[in-house]
């Protein structure tokens, strides 16, 4: 069967092809009634909405949505900086919305973002909301740093990190740096960059031949609630040293580190997944996996401009950058010597 | 000659009240002749636009636009955390849009954010955008961190702080604690937090008896561009401290003084205004002018609010949060002892 277009939809549902283009741009003035009508013609026909996209789009708004899981954390807002800078070459507008890591207040920003007509949307999930199914008609979208959920794998273009090893050449080189006992807290598993920095995590014991240790395994989340906490566990449980993923998590260790009065490097060595600008200031300076977090915003917007402008119909691609693992003094076991 | 509501206006530009609306809501279905006609007749009449936000606005979506003046400043991303607690609250939405200090971006956001239908705004503004004058017909407007121009003085609800007290404060506390030669990176003087934080400088040396030093005082901006550079001349000017007048700025002193292998705070002394989370917990913590941040984006939605929820008509207020100056350990010289 040749691929169907929007008139061969509203012919079957019986409705203009208005009517199709308002269901498919998410407006808010079709009835219920009218919009089954025009899925199940969807369905039916198989109708791929990139036909849409290509020619009849009727409300281009020059906006790109983005929703990001953490305001707070500097990593998505360095990100968010990348897509800026590209935005502007095009003269298109950028609007955010924060989800705070919570499904609900994703599910809220994109029906929000969707409502105001944008025209393609970036988006950092959480995770835990993974009902995208209506932006798979060849809405322009791009996911950053996690990816959707398997059941979404190869639907959507996708611009990551290399999250496993970033994180197994972390943890070896606190191996190599004289440590014994590494602990880890991880970031919330539903997350792929959680799950997959946990793995890497496993994967250095696993080359070095070292068992895991449950008690210096510690799952913590990305807002970094209760870090210092876990921290504390950790160092009850004789670690010498953290793998710390991402910045977040980084402020609630060093504050049980400052209660307790530890040292660092020396009674606890630190490597965290993510270089925030201040880490290289300050004093230990911090051996931190440096991401290319602007370069993220860059790669994910151009993505996006071209399935936008350039009608670019390939199949979606999952981008994935290098990380670099950044030696400095957090991880400088006084009685060993690093070149 | 009683107030006139917006059938008057429909009348006198023979238009309908649907139109006059429109030209309220900036849609963008209205040509520019129609638009100049209804605006003339608003101002002949001297038509005040809260009646229409009281009863006749069409178009609620119960989503806030916020506008903030860098994305990558921890100060804004943590105000937007509490105009998102509150906006929760009423189940309204945010949208954001970033401005990175440019006149230009803040009215294309502004733009953006009105032809989106946005039931209210929040406003930090550069400082060189000054172009609010369709706001100021009853549209709900809270400004924050930063005052308008003088020209809208008492048009719009505002939320500050007390820049130059909390400013005054942090100086004194140097010259106090026994450094002489007390330096000042200075914001952009455009912005009202910019101006105010340099008249608190000027102020503490005033009240201490010390006289200006133009070598001691550096003229630079809150993206804190340049602001390494500015270390080095105040560092050759034999400055023994430094007021640094927001957290963007820090990171530049902080790889001034690191290059250089000075050390703080004997060699050169640090007072920050905004205090960040990390700031505590490093070796050795910083003096910082804590803001209320958080409480600043709840004050502001608050507000907002009610002026949307409540019909609150009183005349537009100024909101002055108080700060505080908590002392730590870069403003500490070993030849002092401080209580």
């Amino acid at each position: 069967m040749a691929n169907a277009n929007i008139s061969d939809v509203a012919a079957l549902a019986k409705v203009s092809v208005t009517t199709v283009s308002r269901v498919l741009n998410e407006s808010a003035s079709v009835s219920h009634k009218t919009r089954v009508k025009v899925q199940e013609a969807i369905e039916t026909l198989n109708y791929k909405r990139s036909d849409l996209a290509r020619g009849l789009r009727i409300n281009e708004t020059k906006t790109i949505g983005v929703i990001i899981s953490n305001i707070l954390n500097p990593f998505f807002t360095r990100m968010v900086r990348g897509i800026e800078d590209v935005s502007q070459n095009y003269n298109y507008n950028i609007v955010l919305c924060n989800t705070d890591e919570q499904p609900e207040k994703e599910r809220k920003c994109l029906d929000m973002l969707l409502s105001k007509n944008v025209d393609g949307l970036i988006i950092a999930g959480t995770g835990g909301m993974n009902d995208y199914t209506r932006l798979e008609n060849g809405f322009p979208t791009v996911f950053v740093d996690r990816r959707p959920d398997d059941k979404y794998k190869g639907r959507f273009d996708t611009v990551l990190v290399d999250n496993i090893n970033g994180s197994a050449e972390a943890v070896e080189h606190l191996i190599d740096s004289g440590y014994k006992r590494i602990g880890v807290i991880a970031g919330s598993n539903e997350s792929t960059t959680g799950y997959e920095r946990f793995l890497g995590y496993k994967k250095a014991l696993k080359n070095r031949g070292i068992p895991e240790d449950e008690s210096l395994i510690k799952y913590g989340n990305f807002l970094g609630n209760m870090a210092d906490q876990l921290t504390k566990e950790l160092l009850e449980a004789n670690c010498d040293s953290i793998f710390v993923t991402n910045n977040m998590i980084m402020l609630g260790v060093l504050e049980a580190v400052k209660k307790l009065g530890m040292r660092i490097p020396d009674d606890v060595g630190l490597v965290v997944f993510d270089d925030v600008e201040w880490m290289q200031y300050i004093q230990p300076s911090f051996t931190a996996v440096a991401q290319p977090t602007y370069q993220i915003g860059l790669t994910a917007m151009t993505v996006l401009m071209d399935r936008i402008l350039n009608k670019n119909e390939e199949a979606p691609k999952e981008i994935v950058l290098p990380v670099s693992l950044i030696q400095r003094e957090s991880s400088r076991k006084q009685n060993q010597s690093i070149v």
